[in-house]
């Protein structure tokens, strides 16, 4: 509707600026009854939080989250949850040169051309400090998930690529995310990543990332024909993050290289009166419902645009200049983009599980 | 909302099933005083139609369009606009078999799954059948948007690949799509690809294609910031086209292998007073607005899953079968989604157009 | 969104004017496994068909309903519901004068000052002959609501008042509303109201009409915090019925007479572990949410502005003129609104039940 | 959608309870440019504060209104606008008895009937303290109006009537709402209005109110066909408001008992090239859709039922109780319902006005 929310049943909207006093979000439909500590909030704010390593923007940032309002006695009462993170580490700047400016590949200029003025300081609303409040209606979505699906409802993430350095498959380990400021699945890509960004951040340059991002224990019957599909809201939760540029859902690009015998994944009986599928490259997702399989997705993340590198630009009065973004930023955003990636999928999920519930009834049969 | 709509301002409908009487839509919030001839609608879709080369489905449909309400005068009224297609090539099929039976790579299962029955008469609901009415309410969006913008804004599409075989960009040619059955911009492609789907066709298999779209003439401005960005928008409309895995907006998943000084495009003044860019690895939008330049998206489509080889299944009752679709079926659907991709693009900048306008207020900068 | 749309799970979408080809509507959302006889439809537009009696309009119409999609072996699929209905009796008049009038009281003059142009035949987009495909949806709602509720979930209205001639509620039976042409309550206004009226068309003018409707054997629950609730949705449902003036929940203006003692509704134990409601002042909704009560509202229709009595207007250039609606017009347009109050109020309770459902998960307590 | 939230290109969205540690919304689509001192909100916010005679709740809240995003140096940046009010005066009440109580009249019962569960402290979300949010989102709206429309544009509210006894239309003064607690146009209703109030309070009573509201110097042409009529609209806004139950656009009611040829507001040239109307019994809307004369709507409001003379009812568990409020209420809770009706009237016709300019592109007329 008016741009800064989602969802239909579940759904959250935003505000907030990089360098305002705060950032804030209305999470709307959560079911009532989900226990929900905020110290689980906090747990996957804190995993997105700014200086978690050398690897990411130095700005400090508590991100200390606070429940405003829709949970009492320690469970959502079903009402609106109003939820608010005060700026702390608002520098300050000197904006002179930067309220000026158009930094190439930033939101500068469409922002300027779009409304007439804007809030400069940081990027003001297009700066991805704003996914700290996705994060945020992510943990609700996923304790919501966790209460109604059970512990085997699960949405997580991984980089699998960093500047063009693919992780291995072969290697991969759901464990190791949680280990290493990558949240690579792959130990071993973790060193090369560790020199390939060290290399980066003395030249002043940036890279890019893929991001996998899956969610496992879902029940069959999630998504609408024939616009409101799974896939479909996927693309739109994951494309809506900052600097993504790609989306695939299951095999993706990949799958148009393949032939239908291969592609067209075979289903067969499960042995207990159900059905179960021999592979899975459609992603869980047939129809643009899902299919009861792991719902699969990537996403290609374009290198940071603020590089100390000089780029060629205009300001707002068109003379040429040239820009160096110097401060405090992520040399791949790709990394901090992971948790981003799970709230977004977990409120997706958790949407079209109650949409699913609302129009067709059904017990949950994942649960 | 309810799963068969799309856009805020400039809305669309879509009802109907692959082998039911009819399909049809409403198109809500077009802008009054629009010149619309049925007969630019029905240009649009006779593109779409099947049965147009070998190398589709040689089911035979008229689609032919009834405009029933919103058109007076040869003119849009601003009130919404009805549009009808009668199915009239319904085989009389046994469906005896199919009605039972989830073909692998379908949505049968989960449809069944989902809603506890299903029309199984040549997919139902779930059959790209459906797109022809999107192309119609596009048809509408395209007269609308050169209406408002004059005819430098065009939305045009093609087929790039097709079995994993891709068009030279550098024989890149956009007057070509219009002469080849592939939709495609690269003359010397055309007789690759007539061997490889022939050769395809006599395996009763199927293979993929990527398709690229774009939108010239559109002014900066378009998108909301957070969410109802319109890349975003873009990835929903163009995922939400059957059979497609993955989309991307610029150089996609090639961006996440850039620099940040290679991907971030350099600004300088036009020399009328504006701004021009010099390259556009964006794809035309930055912070998920418009920038001005073209707008431009690729979208992945897998094979189709109706192929003679036979597949490994189970039918309702949970008993392990094997499929072979025959009939008539696309062996690459990815040429008929050609006109498809152009429909959503279409009706998604319009929709964005209308929102600027009502928030800014802006004289559209572009007309 | 666009405007020819009311509801979030379960939501319909209609098109069409008054003398054109025909008028059509999807309803999006049903429940799957819902029977639906076209019969059941028909039913119900047959009791809002023009030219029941001589106290509604001449107009000829079958209004006969096809469904186009959506229902397969006489039950919903779950997927989008296409109707539609072919005008049959648009008299091919001489719109030479209308065409450049705005009629008193109608909306000839609004739509063309917003639009620019409008389809002046027979008031176009404006003219209540929608309301037909609002009955046909409203008949899909009622199957739904038996179906999940059970054949205690009943939707019903009445006339209470003609040109200011009140029922008298002392006399109210409910199977009188089907036994006579102005659905009145009481047998003994019925008389009383065909001599006024009689008189009314004599004089060639019209009157207004109030009316009741009232949805029996609904859970408790229905309904959102805090601007989506039951009575604020179900007073945007009838006031967008033509000719609406004034919209009464419970007692409405008279609850604003009554002390805080009079009107809070005493609740009891039911004796059966339950609740129940001493009075209904309320008219079954606190806080915006159904409290399992009948659900009670009234409406107040203004005479119909088509009328043999000249009246003082405009025409499309400025200059003044007289009017005079000569043709097939209601004398009163509150007796073909009850099927149409019905419908809408079928609408909104099954939304929200829906809803309620999604978001609550509740096994439906009233069924 | 998920119930918190109204408009749909101006949009908010609000969250918080009575007794919670804050209240907020989210302002979304607010034009750019417009001067937005936080001044301006604060006045709207004081003018329904509790506390400012003793005719209204002795409940002493500052209702300090923070700006967190969305304004810049002094004026909308077009992005999405938070708002805060921290709650001071919760009461360290002992809810013990309360927490198991339904009170006759209140919400207790349908938010522990839906939700399972409810925070009973001061009504939590039901109480009318969330209309705070809706004033402040209003005030907004009446910023971005005046920045549009100019200072003609102008949403004023005023109670004409309470405990049955009403002010005189003969004496109505719109400049006296605001010389008195009442918001009274009447100055010699005053005195009689506060012996009754004063009689209702020591009788621990309560009474209902009549408010009527006007918006004056908007263009023609808000408002869509056919659903959402700026009246449904309206209707919704109005409606939605705590206690509210009923709703009459222009002659309301008493247009029921017109004559067609009384009803009917005849047109008349103006004299400059324009259309005037003699009269407007249509309250400025004709097909839903604004005639350019002012919107005149009224709502009536029931009497509080947090009264002190006692009430049969239930507990949680089902047993009879007997329930009296002590506390700090309103004996009228329609004196501070004024600024809340404007505030909807605000927030309905700015949304409308933007999709107005949006869909038809018009310069906007009324400027």
């Amino acid at each position: 509707m008016a741009g800064d929310s989602f969802g239909t049943l579940f759904r959250y909207t935003t505000f907030g600026e990089s360098h305002g006093p705060a950032l804030g979000c209305v999470v709307e439909g959560t079911p009532p009854g989900v226990p929900l500590d905020p110290a689980r909030i906090q747990h996957d704010l804190d995993r997105r939080k700014p200086g978690q390593s050398r690897f990411t923007t130095q700005r400090r940032e508590d991100d200390a989250v606070e429940v405003l309002s829709g949970v009492f006695e320690g469970h959502t009462t079903g009402t609106a949850i109003g939820l608010l993170i005060r700026n702390t580490d608002q520098r300050s700047h000197d904006y002179g040169a930067i309220a000026r400016q158009f930094r190439p590949g930033h939101a500068d200029y469409t922002y300027w051309a779009k409304y007439g003025r804007r809030d400069y300081r940081g990027g003001g609303r297009s700066s991805a400090r704003e996914t700290a409040m996705r994060v945020a209606a992510g943990a609700v979505a996923r304790a919501a998930l966790t209460h109604l699906l059970g512990p085997k409802a699960v949405v997580r993430a991984a980089v699998v690529e960093i500047g063009g350095v693919a992780a291995d498959p072969a290697r991969w380990d759901w464990d190791e995310p949680a280990r290493n400021p990558f949240f690579a699945p792959d130990p071993e890509i973790v060193p090369v990543w560790e020199a390939l960004l060290d290399d980066v951040r003395k030249q002043g340059s940036s890279v890019g990332a893929v991001v996998a991002v899956e969610a496992l224990g879902l029940p069959v019957g999630l998504g609408e024909p024939v616009i409101d599909r799974l896939d479909a809201d996927l693309a739109k939760a994951l494309m809506s993050i900052n600097a993504v540029k790609g989306v695939e859902i299951g095999d993706g690009f990949a799958a148009a290289r393949l032939r239908g015998e291969e592609n067209a994944d075979a289903l067969e009986p499960d042995g207990q009166g159900g059905v179960r599928f021999r592979s899975n490259h459609a992603g869980g997702i047939l129809g643009g419902i899902s299919t009861g399989q792991p719902v699969t997705a990537r996403l290609a993340l374009k290198p940071t645009s603020s590089i100390l590198i000089p780029g060629d630009s205009v300001d707002v009065d068109g003379a040429p200049i040239q820009v160096v973004t110097r401060g405090r930023h992520d040399p791949c955003v790709g990394i901090r983009a992971v948790p981003v990636a799970e709230a977004m999928v977990a409120i997706t999920v958790l949407d079209h599980l109650l949409r699913f519930r609302g129009q067709c009834g059904a017990a949950i049969p994942g649960a």
